[in-house]
């Protein structure tokens, strides 16, 4: 299964709206075909990982992340279907799909073709296709807030002067979260100011840019760009995994309407003092209020700067 | 010498003016005895250790974390005479003594004697005594500055509420902190919003409480606290590790006056937004500048908080 993840994330920031699974078809203890979700959605991991495997899949096992789709499509069969086509015996299953036209109905379909179905482990699998599942759970993108910020918590100078507060590779590393987003927003000041490209910029990824969005109440439409006059206008996107990348404004306001599930801080070893503040009022007037929101989840070193991960602490069970 | 390390770093805060120093002696492979500085300076390591081990002192090794004193006192022989009395034959000292009244004589004595004299690994034991190593080679304590900040590094709300940002682990820590200080110092607006105790809370360390000092241009003398106008009245103080607990306007003074030495941030996986910010101008013109200054040394989960640990990049050398 870690095979099937890794195949799977590799093709995050691709597939939205569908999401990015990884396949690998087992047999006598050797991979006899793998495959992920192919750029747009289609084929399936699934179908991909038969292919390659051909007649070997006869009395096999196959690994997929994510349960099996039981839906009919235009753009082809069900995996559900060709999967006891191909001969397959066993079926082991990371996570199953919330997706309502499948959930459940892809495990019943395979075991009513007489397969075995197991439940694999999830956690790495969920992580892997959190954005999918978060978008199907709360009819929204998985929101990840990127900031660059000092020891002080501050984003610039007074004067703006932002460049640069971290180094090499924590920029390097905010490449590799863009190639993993399906959809990257900034807003107005951050796009007047950097002129961003917003692009990929590591060997190898650099047809991996994401799409670009620009949060703004009254800017007019940029070609090349999907317009949001506010971050509800999130709800609306075909995009699995969004990455807000600032200024202090837009981080706010994502925060205030508490749409952010992801917050990555490249903090840098140094300290500015009077300068810019990351985020403005998001709605907090009792200290307390704010505990229990965010837990930090992973820490690194990346040169002489510090990656620290929160996410949010939500109940997606009650609010589903 | 680990061991004569953890003795002194036993004894920090309790010595000031003088070293916390340890000493362990060694015989057959067993530790016939071992010692650090007595609370107010005296006995010194070496003293007490020699008084531990008697008579089996005779042909055995002394470990040491400084370099054992030369210089005469009307508080009792120097430990570089009454070492080769009591019939040691071997000496390792992890640093030598920067104070010009030792300098290398304590090491000549001892040669002088007839004893083998080593230098032994120095870079635990120069940790222990940093801030005597400080206090002798800059004229002044060495500041550790202590804050509690959220994610975005805010220390309050825009009311000032600010209890509690962080949890029982990390305040705990901040009592383990107080007990190896020397004094500790608040401004005036913490003296009177807190009405601070500033003492140590720790089971077993009531009676570490360090020396109080307050920082206020204009505050009248308060009885059982040192008072001061300004950072650089550190200089006069007879401390070896000084503690600056805030708030703002106190850590700004002094990262103004560049006299931190050492950043404790206590970061809290929460976001504030709108607050107090935890320092002001500090003298920062460009972002450039802010670079090459502080060193993440170290970092700790402490509970659901964090400990990350700032040096400030300093050649002793070339200001000393």
């Amino acid at each position: 299964m870690a095979r099937a993840v890794e195949l799977g994330e590799a093709a995050r920031g691709t597939t939205a709206p569908n999401p990015a699974v990884g396949c690998v078809i087992v047999k006598d203890e050797q991979i006899v075909g793998e495959g992920a979700t192919a750029a747009g959605g289609r084929p399936h991991a699934e179908k991909a990982a038969l292919d390659a495997a051909g007649a070997a899949a006869k009395g096999a096992t196959l690994y997929t992340t994510l349960e099996p789709c039981a839906h009919d499509s235009e753009r082809g069969p069900t995996c559900a279907a060709i999967i006891p086509e191909a001969g397959i015996s066993e079926v082991v299953i990371a996570c199953a799909d919330p997706d309502p036209r499948t959930a459940g109905s892809g495990i019943e379909m395979l075991r009513a073709a007489g397969i075995d179905v197991r439940m694999g482990p999830n956690a790495a699998a969920a992580r892997s296709l959190s954005g999918y599942l978060t978008r199907i759970m709360l009819g929204r993108p998985r929101v990840t807030l990127k900031l660059a910020l000092s020891i002080d918590g501050k984003i610039a100078l007074p004067s703006g002067e932002s460049k640069w507060l971290t180094g090499e590779d924590a920029r390097a590393h905010v490449h590799a979260e863009r190639a993993s987003a399906d959809m990257i927003l900034v807003g107005r000041g951050t796009y007047e100011a950097d002129q961003p490209r917003l692009d990929v910029r590591l060997p190898g990824l650099e047809d991996k840019s994401p799409a670009r969005a620009l949060l703004s109440r009254t800017a007019e439409p940029l070609e090349g760009w999907t317009m949001l006059r506010s971050p509800t206008d999130i709800m609306a996107l075909p995009v699995n995994d969004l990455l807000v990348e600032g200024g202090s404004g837009v981080a706010t306001a994502f925060l205030a309407e508490d749409l952010v599930d992801r917050i990555l801080i490249y903090r840098a070893p140094i300290l500015i003092g009077e300068g810019q503040s990351s985020i403005g009022y998001i709605g907090l007037d009792k200290i307390n209020d704010a505990h229990g929101r965010w837990r930090a989840v992973a820490g690194e070193a990346l040169g002489i700067d510090r990656l620290e991960v929160y996410e949010r602490l939500r109940d997606l069970d009650q609010e589903g």
